[in-house]
């Protein structure tokens, strides 16, 4: 029986996803490659003095046609969605209470305290909100942090919910900070974008045009002084976003419909396989409806991830990361081959260690 | 005569310093392209999933040989120099003082008060370090932040006084955090980089390299520590620095050891000509030594900028950004032709303005 690794965080599997022979439902990116359009045309000979704090106006320009209403000024660009985020709570400065769904995902109670604010936790209910719960820790908060579709729940808020929050929020004063980076990866309906002058919406280009190492997302938001407090912020921790990242980002925006569809038929796929080879395996879990990530319910959690990486090779992540203990995180960005030995793998596994 | 103008930062000229008739010595940035290396066999198509927090091996590898006795371990690869600054003093946590050579880069102090933390200055004499008062402030301080070359002053220090700062701060526990961004751009001597168990080195490949949009920069430290802590925050608030920057920082390094020598002919027949020019219209200003800055004496400061900028479409920065009332700064990122051309417009300003 292996020995039980030192499992604190992620890290511990840094360099190993992609060795021989490893099957990885570890880190949460998709593994298909961009659309040929983020590559088409992009001059590296530009102008590469320093860019906009804000952004480039042709990028914001683009993205406002996205969220309707809106102009180029509502919009700041981000190293990735994990800056905006940073940047906005680090805006608000010290002090008050932020109230977070829990499970989350595993960079929102750092990020919150670095900051000097205090995460208060709301349980999910079947990995969503509960509203009763909800309402009543709210009040006492400065704000809120949602994340729909949800990583690691794979859940998605009812439209009923996000109107709800939208309400309260807005007639508490509260501000609402909505991730949305996996809103084109939802497979049960239209995504519903919440709305307000006191909702700022981060978003990516990551998940939706997989292309996460170049880093390039954004926050949304109808509040001027949001907008300049963040670019003043900028002004001094990073600067610009990445020129290049920005004209690979427009251009991929330029690439039809028809690839976010045909994305969302493979990830449809993907869970289907996922859901219900784990079902049949005997673990209790609930039904992805976006992202890419299931969250079994797992006995004994610790040791069988130990098992699973040392004796079988496969790689997965502890719930205890993301504030869910006695679950595990599976991220189904795999091509069902590999989630098909990835299963059968498991089915092995769970022969040395009790997890039902 | 003109009205005054708003003058809190330099984000009072943002959008305007390019525009048709305008001289700028404002923002600090090359104008001379990258060296075409920088280009060269770029694939945008290579694997664009995460990359590793700390930064691609194979640039960490590279700069290894740049620094003496180190390997890849000691590098964290960041947005820039100011991201390296900002996890630098986010990382030690609240409280502490930090000591800071005043004139001082202008976000230095948001920097350090973002982290919670309070800077105590030390007022330079002629652009330089003072030891004495050095010594008396550094005892209290948990870290000291240096920046030689200078920026505003650009004034380097001698190798005496970074051999003392070293052994003082040794001696008593003292972090330095050394910002050699302007490492290249030296006049007058080989550069002297400060080394130890105690120093931190931020740089950056934006003024070597004229890349200041692309934002990569780094840190150096010989302690692990130092180097974890940053790792860690780092992948809650940015994650890896965008992979084509780091693709073309890399490729920059190949440029053949004469493009920084032409650089530096470059920069140096400027630095003459603006402070030959200066002196001549009777500043009083210290002569620079490396980067490419100009911190004249100016009284009346605020109300001449206005004049500059509104009457003769000349963009200078206040001192008082820096630390250094009653001065101003003129970057002299420009062709002697426009050199000229702004100084000619200075001596017609002071017709109406009494700054000497």
């Amino acid at each position: 029986m292996s020995e039980i690794l030192k499992l604190n965080s992620p890290a511990v599997f840094i360099g190993k996803q992609g060795q021989d022979g490893v099957i990885s439902f570890g880190s949460g990116q998709p593994d298909l490659p961009p659309p040929p359009e983020a590559f088409a045309g992009i001059n590296l000979k530009r102008d590469l003095r320093y860019g906009l704090i804000q952004g480039e106006v042709a990028l914001r320009e683009a993205l406002s046609h996205e969220y309707p209403g809106s102009t180029a000024e509502n919009f700041v660009i981000t190293n990735g969605a994990s800056e905006a985020l940073d940047l906005i709570f680090r805006s608000w400065g010290k002090g008050g209470k932020v109230l977070l769904p829990r499970p989350y995902y595993y960079s929102y109670p750092p990020i919150i305290e670095m900051a000097g604010m205090v995460p208060v936790y709301t349980d999910m209910i079947e990995g969503r909100i509960d509203l009763e719960d909800f309402k009543k820790k709210v009040k006492e908060c400065k704000a809120v942090l949602i994340n729909s579709p949800s990583n690691p729940t794979g859940r998605v808020e009812s439209i009923e919910t996000l109107k709800e929050i939208e309400r309260i929020t807005q007639e508490l004063g509260i501000y609402v900070v909505s991730d949305e980076v996996y809103k084109d990866l939802i497979y049960e309906r239209e995504n519903y974008h919440i709305k307000g002058d006191h909702v700022i919406t981060v978003n990516s280009f990551s998940k939706t045009y997989c292309m996460c190492g170049v880093r390039v997302g954004y926050l949304w938001s109808s509040d001027k002084t949001v907008v300049e407090n963040v670019c003043e912020e900028k002004t001094h921790t990073s600067m610009n976003t990445n020129l290049v990242g920005q004209d690979m980002a427009l251009h991929a925006m330029k690439a039809p419909k028809e690839y976010i569809k045909k994305q969302q038929l493979i990830w449809r796929e993907r869970r289907d396989f996922i859901y219900q080879g784990l079902l049949s395996l005997g673990f209790e879990l609930w039904r992805p409806e976006g992202a890419f990530y299931v969250l079994p319910k797992c006995h004994n959690a610790r040791k069988f991830l130990s098992v699973l990486f040392q004796d079988y090779k496969v790689i997965a992540y502890l719930g205890e990361w993301f504030g869910a203990p006695d679950r595990l995180r599976f991220s189904y960005a795999l091509d069902v081959k590999q989630i098909e030995e990835g299963l059968n793998r498991i089915r092995d596994a769970m022969k040395k260690v009790s997890v039902l």
